[in-house]
């Protein structure tokens, strides 16, 4: 069981959605404990699927007004901490999955591998290469790298 | 269903310790989320009652390393931020228990007070009247005036 | 040459205004940096006092808007970390002096004995004994407790 | 006269380490307060140039130990936060200029691009283009380039 990170945008396009959906559900069913953003687009979807599968989701929202959550996350901590509970999200996860791209998803992104955390990488920006970055082309490969990672920790 | 926090200190007396034990069952037994330090004394007795009675109980840990947490815990989100997790508690919770007292206790509550989080103090240390303060002398009463603050909440 | 938090009210009454003022004066003319919340009420007549003798005034701000500092701050931060700004406060500090009393100077009061700050407290709110509390009834005598205090450090 | 951050890493080239020092000279010519994240490297470089012009450096350094600070710091913030204190550092900044390369410098320009806080990127990793930020290749470049958005700003 680990704490896994699932970050993207809250404007997302249909795929990131479903994947998100499909990764939120994966983990669930491996018992981790799902961390995200608690808001809309990629957080909900990701959400929705982990709370499906009868997983613990926890939203880790930038504002002090917990009714912003979405309504499949089972912690919110309202943090009031605005664009820093991008590294608190960080630093709470295990692993941190990506999905798709934007500036936020890409200061998170950077933000896990300058602070050693591992990163799955669904489709993301290009980036320089580094260890602790895995770029994945699917859902699958995704849950299998998380997998894998997970276990190292061990 | 609220999210509900519980402070008090990592050296307690035994007295301390059952009564955070009994209230970490009560909230849990409502459906309330328990959020708490992570760490010991209070905030393990608290942690164990809640996980005893199937509670989700997270733990907002001072440092970075997940593995400082008590093991009740359901949720450990290690901030790192130190003692600038106390006013995330706080800022976490619908209402807030203390247990007992000590100087960290106290900033908690005194934030709580200053930001409009109700408190219900369980035998804490003599301070001010303020309407958003309420002392009480049992776990019982404790439960009760949570059950009355979060129906006002709704 | 320290860091030194002046905290206290932004609702003041004038003889604490005055206390503000007077230290802040005091305090720069030492050579010390001082930080304090950079609002009004205590906050700007400490950095009025510091800024009058030519002192470096930190203000951080609860909020992410710089206007809202006070005029005679030197560099401000706005934090936005709402209440969480009080512990950054006392953890950039030396030493922190307390003006009056009110739940919020309570919080960082009691944040800094919990955390070894020493504490200086002008006229404050009754509270338990501790070796880390100074509490004391004048200026004059506010400022000789951060010099031997601050002397101590070195 | 304006916040301006510069961020680098702390290993830096000697082209890395001559460009931040200049910098730093001419941010304090201009009165600016410059904020950096107190360290070696690029930080201290940028922080010995300003002092070397008499402006006010702030410091906001990672940890909570005030003597880790490069010597040419005015003030030192003890942030306490790690990593999160980058974000506090974009935060506190009306401008933030960029000196080379590293995934905590990419991190720090990305929450700026997502926050709105125009980034000058001196030489940095090639980023997709964005209105907020302005690829430059000299020093002179960069301080034109924050004259024309601090004036904008006015």
């Amino acid at each position: 069981m680990a704490h896994v990170g699932v970050v993207g945008p809250s404007s997302a396009d249909q795929r990131e959605l479903d994947d998100a959906e499909s990764l939120g559900q994966g983990l669930a069913q491996r018992g981790h404990v799902v961390v995200c953003g608690g808001l809309g687009g990629v957080m909900a979807a990701v959400s929705r699927g982990a709370a499906q599968s009868g997983g613990v989701v926890v939203g880790l929202l930038p504002g002090t007004d917990r009714s912003a959550a979405n309504p499949h996350v089972t912690v919110t901590i309202p943090t009031g901490l605005g664009e820093l509970r991008n590294a608190l999200l960080v630093r709470s996860c295990d692993v941190v999955v990506s999905v798709g791209g934007s500036w936020g998803t890409l200061s998170e992104v950077a933000l896990a591998v300058r602070t050693g955390v591992p990163v799955v990488a669904l489709r993301g920006w290009p980036l320089p290469g580094d260890p602790a970055m895995h770029a994945v082309d699917s859902v699958g490969e995704a849950l299998r790298t998380v997998d894998a990672l997970v276990r190292t920790d061990d």
